[in-house]
């Protein structure tokens, strides 16, 4: 089968590889859609694992298949798995725990002393043609959902576990500090939740009328814009979540710490740079700043339930669609240079699944 | 009555007042014993309030009367107050709050808008002989505690406050940074909610010594042990939480948040200096950084509770008792010089009140 796998910095092949077979517990996709997600970017960029890097849960050496937010049809079920029917169309949740750590034990897996992700560091990818994947793994769409829509669960499901960590809910109040897909992802997700007020801030034209689109009641521009003032202007006090997508560093960790309220949440979930910082705020407000890393349990299985009922549409997230040929140039080399025209590229590796 | 008075920076004065008079909804203390406390020590050293400040809620000019931390004998009560009789020891709670303000009314009064402090910027002090105080700030000794420890219960219940903002309770585990007064509290409010493990970090060879008699699992000195490592081989992972409380800025930060476990909360009680931060540790450990402010509803009483039935117990803590003559020389300049040589410094205002 063909396969996309990243052999060094920029050094992403097209190659030919033996299709995988269901094991025990797994279930064997076609992949239908697959995205490209700002992880991907910086592992093309510059990998973050030598050449003869094994993971301890794929226990498999590279070149790794790239892709870990995918969609497609289960075309094959391991003779034990119950509960993935053949043909199903499914979401892949790529993220990959050793179940017997403590976070494990106390249902954080994703923050696993041994996580890792299919799609980047072994398992197969989204980036080709077939992946085997754990049984738990596969979460089958609700009607309504099509292909497509499910590759946009991964992220949507990041987002929806960050606007948790932010402890936001109905009538909540909420500052997003960029809007690329995750920042979009971070608007809706907390709109579904029921959120009163979600401001954005973001500097890219396009992005700001998109998240206008999306239902933002106030967008700001960092750069015409008194971030905090108005923030603090529309929701006196503060907001009751902050949420740090644009990995811009001190400007925007200010922007968030200055715009939350006493008592309420600031998540980073971009990386971002490190920043200055006073932590007398922190004492003096009790603003608690924390970070989301990826998702857990309950997130993908509400993303789906939100997507089935009509409270996340994502209409307008999806900029471009390419095949696995493009990826290189349209995709990986187009967003390194000019990520603010596009939001989520998505790969067709067979959108008939 | 006598009082001790701030005036400006370094000076302050023993002054012959009026004695306050009982209001509708308050009772007036005669005052045993008044503690010394690291914001009396800031507020001596570089009054941040200018001469001719008046806190919305006192609504009267300085020189304000110092001492925040103090019990004492209830000795009148207005006729409209129920539940505080007279006579009774009490320990008396200073945050003040409006009660009309989004964050009073979530119940997180000490995040007032316009809180203030009895003892720092109006309503009297601990620095004199009476104070009148709202009854409902005046908690009354249970039986066994002593109105010497009823001096320390505001201090203890800051630390109490920031142990619950950490999320520990039985079984926990937990890094303090800092043995002075508030680092010391946090230990035993950790040991009396059940803590299973607490590692203190503490340069001083006094605070060292107070803080293993007082129960400490492990006493590590950061100029000659690597905290971080330390504390990661007596618990694999990292602590649940730890609590910054030296103030020492960029490398107690470094060694808070290094220590504390993925999904573990970081609390800094300390007046830090700024740091450089990277939020990305935040984001991939989905660590928990906060801050923890004074107390709020249930801080007091619990304390008061821990007291009685023994589970804190508060021997070596107080390390100089003074009279109010002794304040300005032995307190605050003392206290300002040679800091690391004392702990908790009590001023015997009626020690027999």
């Amino acid at each position: 089968m063909r396969a996309l796998r990243l052999y060094g910095a920029h050094d992403v092949r097209i190659d030919e590889i033996p299709e995988p077979e269901t094991r025990p517990g797994t279930v064997k996709v076609k992949v239908a859609w697959a995205g490209i997600c700002g992880s991907d970017l910086h592992q093309y960029a510059r990998p973050a694992f030598p050449a003869d890097f094994v993971h301890p849960l794929f226990g498999e050496p590279g070149p790794f298949v790239l892709g870990h937010e995918f969609s497609g049809r289960v075309v094959d079920v391991a003779a034990d798995v119950d509960g993935v029917p053949l043909g199903a169309l499914v979401a892949v949740e790529p993220l990959i725990a050793d179940g017997t750590c403590a976070a494990c034990l106390r249902g954080d897996y994703h923050l696993c002393e041994r996580f890792g992700f299919i799609g980047l560091m072994g398992g197969g990818g989204g980036m080709s043609e077939y992946v085997v994947v754990p049984a738990a793994k596969a979460h089958v769409l609700p009607a309504g959902v099509d292909a497509e829509t499910g590759a946009l669960v991964e992220p949507l499901s990041v987002a929806w576990h960050a606007v948790r960590r932010g402890g936001l809910g109905t009538g909540g109040t909420a500052l997003v500090v960029g809007a690329g897909p995750i920042g979009l992802g971070l608007l809706l997700a907390a709109k579904a939740r029921g959120a009163a007020f979600v401001a954005v801030s973001e500097m890219s034209a396009a992005r700001k009328r998109l998240a206008a689109a999306l239902g933002a009641d106030l967008v700001l521009d960092p750069a015409d814009d008194d971030v905090v003032a108005r923030v603090r202007a529309a929701v006196p006090g503060g907001v009751d979540a902050g949420f740090e997508a644009s990995g811009a560093g001190r400007a925007a960790v200010g922007a968030l710490l200055g715009s939350v309220r006493k008592g309420g949440t600031a998540v980073t979930v971009a990386q971002g740079r490190t920043a200055e910082f006073d932590p007398n705020l922190l004492m003096l407000t009790e603003i608690g700043y924390t970070g989301s890393f990826a998702y857990n349990g309950p997130d993908f299985p509400a993303v789906l339930a939100a997507l089935a009922d009509g409270r996340l549409r994502t209409e307008g997230l999806v900029s471009d669609r390419l095949s696995l040929d493009e990826v290189r140039e349209k995709g990986y080399e187009e967003l390194l240079a000019h990520a603010d025209g596009h939001v989520k590229i998505l790969v067709g590796i067979d959108p008939g699944a």
